[in-house]
């Protein structure tokens, strides 16, 4: 009986059918989120970067983890001994698991039995090297007397400082859920069930347990999934014991932001990705027992990013030491972080607060993320990687670790596996429900299924967003029903780069937009930031949403020291920037007027096919006596996401409008 | 026979006959300066000054000292009343005190009876105020009960902190010393006297006494002047107490350098007035002891300020809080404070360290001090006023207290009353003697008498410096002597802009500078800074100086952020910067070149006389569009410390070469 409950569970979830009858029960959101599956993306921008996905990141992530010996250390655990040397990172494991994460979304909308195979193939590897009582880590298991470095001599005791025993168990979790819902095979949920139980039997608040916290979070969001999975409330149980207890354990710390309990935190302090996937698991737990003081605290913490440390394309995290947020407005450029990893915990994170809240100021965040700073992350062809995602560069510093370049692969392969875990669920951000309300999050060519009270509906898109303004949504129920249709309009539009005065476009004013119903013009205030058509809807009807896609200037807050005097450019959800290749002058001796005026350029065969921008600018230089010398020049810039596939050379989000901000022209080569 | 004892040694100590034979005894330095009073300034530069210090500077600190209460304030004291509101500062007295000594400065080269006459009459209204146990503090005697706020309901229990009782003292004592020299009365030297032992019987190590140290030094410096004067061992006991309980007394603070024991001091932080007075102190105590702690403590906080906390033009104390040094290579320009009465304090300090050690380098920073940073602070008539002396100013930052303007006197009126004081001495630092050595420190038209090995020696020297760098000087022996005559080469000639890397020179080359005897060239090399001829030297001698003057572009340490990418000129020892009046664009905006071609334009109308600088530059504007315009410029720059005698403006010593340092060019204003 518990297992057929289990798997009907399951299905309604991950399927959004009928969500929203379970949706207090299973997931406690009180908007329900469309799953990937439901969701097929057509058009050129995504299908690309789905299909890249697809073909070429998840193929190089599982060969880098068979080549780089993730796979190897699976077997030797299976055969302890202690002739192995435990190498590599305490978390090397978790490549594998996001790997098979992202390969089951994959299998999802395209199924393939011969990774299916593979996977199961893998997954054996693993399951041989579980310990009899479930523990799964290794880097202790493969030789228990000699275990890795940051392990500890014995299980857990190094948990709260690197060993990670934890952090393995989260994304084992969330690749085992990824796999049972994409599979319907067990093998993998039943190796995480294991590992949790024996976790779960050795931590917690009753007497005889250990009391420690993971030393980097995202078990509190797989423990709230598992929960969801397997309807048993103890994992929820530890999920909230490991927040709980945050603060009041041994080691206390901004790095993992365990410097105060968590109700007590207001600042987003420390490593980027431990806090956003802590933040994350925050909403969770709050959304599954409904804990409001959890709420009033990510509420507070997303506000202090929002205003005071987030980048203009969406990155978290300014510095690199302890890959962690800065201090308020603390924003370098050329040194900024903006792990790929924290990116992506930024979308999680602000996704779930639209959950909680059903305000589009938080998919504002997110499509800004999404846009720029996050598939930055990856090459257009899915098989190179940044590490940091800096907003300048100057050719030379060496921003990527060893390089300035995009990789293949890192020694710590966080960012690529993230990758390939999270571009294949993209399709799942696009729309949510709430009884009869559907909420049109995101813009892309899609052909989708959704429920609504229970009835399906087909919503198709059709448009080149991000490149056009243009959104045909057609809908098609069946039969006549009642829909209130939430159509969000971003931000910029509105005339907000963000929810904060963190940026602002220098003309402050609202774009226009338009939106028609079956051909006529339609009006409605925007709530939340949502315009709201509700009627009865049959097939046929037809919207076209028309945002003006003028391209603007944007100046930071006067606090951000490094942006100082300097101006960005922005079209749609596109951050602009200025690279080497496309301009004849060095980027950081440019000098642009007060008021820029922009041409948009179509160019359909570059860079998979973008809009670049051109202005007017002044490029400075300096003859041979030292005299400084103008030149009028156009400018060329080009989305931020698209920088660094022609080689390593200068590069600029924030361009000097005010001559104090310019950076030594330099001397011009005459004789 | 005491009192015939104490008028020699008072006698040879002032006018430096026969001084060396006694140096050891009576001043404890190895090297003895040749006092003011045997040096007569002959030439423009300084005669102007020291005709304007004694016909308006001390007339007007008399006078302002009447009008503002200063002396009602010892009229109060001698009748004590509850009625008395005790306004004002707990250190008012002291300005009465240093105009005192200025005044008899001015009176041993200028004999004055009425001035004379003057004085006897205040000192009537000081004496009158003395309690009976020789008690001098009118914020406190004027009205026991209800002293002034900073004072304590006790005598000394605020000393520590802005009492300033022990302050007073010690101004009481340079003054009455001072004073005594000139006249030979003992009206003055007797109060000091009565005032120095009643705080002797109550502070010290004895049984009973008070371990309290000065919340404001100078004490020490008097007290082993009074020692020198009297002979009494006592009051250089006392010097002593106060430099070596400091650290260990109640208030601990880095504001009066009472952090930690002076001996364990290494970097110069706090009130920058106080802590060179101390500095000065610990020399003057240690030269007439043979401490060498004290010696070693203050080379090496010398080194730190030279080295870190030193501004071109010889200023200290870069912070308004706390009127104190900043930290390491903080040193702002805008918001510099340099305090006049610091860049006489530095003055003071070098000076003793050169009588220490006999290295021409701290002549090199007082000479920058003395003809930029210190002389800036009072205006070319002596009758207006700097407190801060800023390197740059907008003509909108308040950095006079109140306004952005000299003034002619200040609620806290210590920088005039200084100035009073110091100008008139100023002849005293040209010459120093050791043995047969004759230092030539100084380079100013004169005419000396000189004491070298117990014989008169005549010296005269011809020159326009600072315009010009040719000296000419006359040796005249009665006979055939010896003498080693040491002849300066300044830094700036050498190519050192400062004995240390914060600032340099950038061509970084010595200039030429060429010396003749008698007509013919001769060579010598340079130690410790000083071009030596030694030989018999015969009337009718004649030492010829040519210093090359080539005005010279200096550079700040990359480490000074606020000098990043900014050049300042140098002609000789003076500083220039540029100010509003001689330029028709705005200073801030301007541009210089790689390598600026200097002119120098003899300006003898102007400033009571100077030359300037021109020198090819760029002015950069914004035109309506906001496109950068540059146009040709000449830079005009006047000496800094003639900036603001035609009004409040723009003013600035760096100047742009770097774009990035260039500030808000303004808009045109065309229409």
């Amino acid at each position: 009986m518990k297992k057929v409950l289990i798997i009907t569970v399951f299905t309604l979830f991950s399927l959004g059918v009928n969500a929203q009858k379970n949706k207090a029960k299973y997931s406690g959101y009180p908007i329900t989120p469309v799953p990937f599956t439901a969701v097929k993306v057509t058009d050129n921008f995504w299908g690309q970067r789905l299909k890249a996905s697809r073909e070429v990141t998840i193929p190089l992530a599982f060969s880098k983890s068979e080549e780089t010996g993730r796979y190897e250390n699976f077997v030797k655990a299976a055969h302890p001994s202690e002739k192995y040397k435990v190498e590599g990172f305490s978390f090397d494991d978790t490549d594998v698991y996001k790997t098979i994460e992202g390969a089951s979304y994959s299998l999802q909308t395209y199924p393939d039995k011969k990774l299916s195979k593979y996977i199961d193939s893998v997954l054996k590897i693993v399951a041989a090297a579980q310990e009899p009582d479930g523990y799964l880590y290794t880097s202790r298991t493969m030789n228990p007397k000699h275990p890795h470095a940051w392990s500890g001599d014995k299980r857990w005791v190094k948990e709260e400082d690197l060993s990670h025993e934890l952090y393995n168990l989260g994304h084992m979790i969330e690749g085992a859920v990824a796999h049972y819902q994409a599979t319907g095979k067990r093998n993998f949920l039943d190796i995480a069930i294991k590992y949790a139980d024996c976790a779960e039997s050795a931590i917690g608040s009753a007497q005889g347990k250990l009391t420690i916290v993971p030393g980097h979070q995202i078990a509190e969001m797989a423990l709230a999934k598992l929960y969801i999975v397997t309807g048993d409330k103890k994992y929820l149980d530890l999920a909230k014991f490991f927040l709980d207890k945050r603060g009041y354990t041994k080691i206390k710390q901004e790095y993992s932001q365990s410097h105060k309990p968590v109700l007590k935190q207001d600042e987003a302090v420390g490593h980027a990705v431990r806090a956003a996937y802590m933040y994350s698991g925050m909403a969770d737990v709050a959304a599954l027992t409904g804990d409001t003081a959890y709420i009033h605290a990510i509420d507070q913490i997303w506000d202090n990013v929002v205003s005071k440390k987030l980048y203009i394309t969406g990155g978290i995290g300014a510095t690199h030491h302890g890959e962690a947020f800065g201090k308020a407005y603390e924003l370098p450029n050329l040194t900024a972080y903006n792990e790929t990893c924290a990116a992506i915990a930024n979308v999680y994170w602000n996704h779930r607060l639209f959950l909680l809240h059903g305000d589009a100021k938080y998919y504002d965040v997110l499509e800004r993320t999404l846009y720029n700073g996050l598939i930055s992350g990856v090459s257009l062809d899915g098989g190179e990687f940044f590490y940091p995602n800096p907003l300048e560069s100057d050719g030379i510093y060496k921003f990527n670790q060893q390089a300035c370049t995009r990789q293949s692969w890192f020694g710590c392969a966080c960012c690529p596996s993230n990758l390939s875990r999270f571009i294949p669920s993209l399709p799942g951000y696009v729309y949510a429900v709430k009884d009869n309300k559907v909420f049109v999050n995101l813009f892309m060519g899609s052909s989708s299924e959704l429920s609504v009270n229970g009835k399906k509906v087909q919503i198709k898109q059709a448009t080149a967003y991000p490149w056009d303004g243009n959104v045909k949504i057609e809908i098609i129920p069946q039969g006549k029903q009642s829909i209130a249709l939430k159509i969000r309009i971003p931000g910029w539009v509105q005339g907000k780069v963000l929810p904060s005065d963190l940026y602002s476009f220098s003309d402050r004013q609202q774009l226009r937009f338009k939106i028609k119903l079956n051909g006529q013009p339609i009006d409605s205030k925007i709530e939340n930031g949502y315009f709201t058509i509700e009627r009865l809807w049959a097939k046929g009807d037809v919207v076209e949403v028309d945002f003006d896609m003028k391209a603007r200037v944007v100046k930071a807050n006067e606090k951000v020291k490094d942006d100082a005097g300097k101006i960005a450019f922005e079209r749609g959800p596109i951050v602009y920037c200025a690279e080497w290749p496309d301009n004849s002058f060095a980027i950081h001796s440019v000098l642009l007027p007060s008021q820029p005026e922009i041409e948009v350029v179509n160019s359909p065969n570059m860079l998979h096919g973008i809009k670049q921008l051109k202005t007017q600018a002044q490029s400075l230089s300096v003859n041979d006596k030292g005299f400084l010398e103008t030149k009028n020049v156009s400018l060329t810039l080009i989305p931020y996401y698209t920088w660094l596939h022609r080689g390593s050379g200068e590069m600029s989000v924030w361009l000097p409008q005010n001559v104090s901000a310019v950076k030594t022209p330099s001397k011009t080569n005459s004789k």
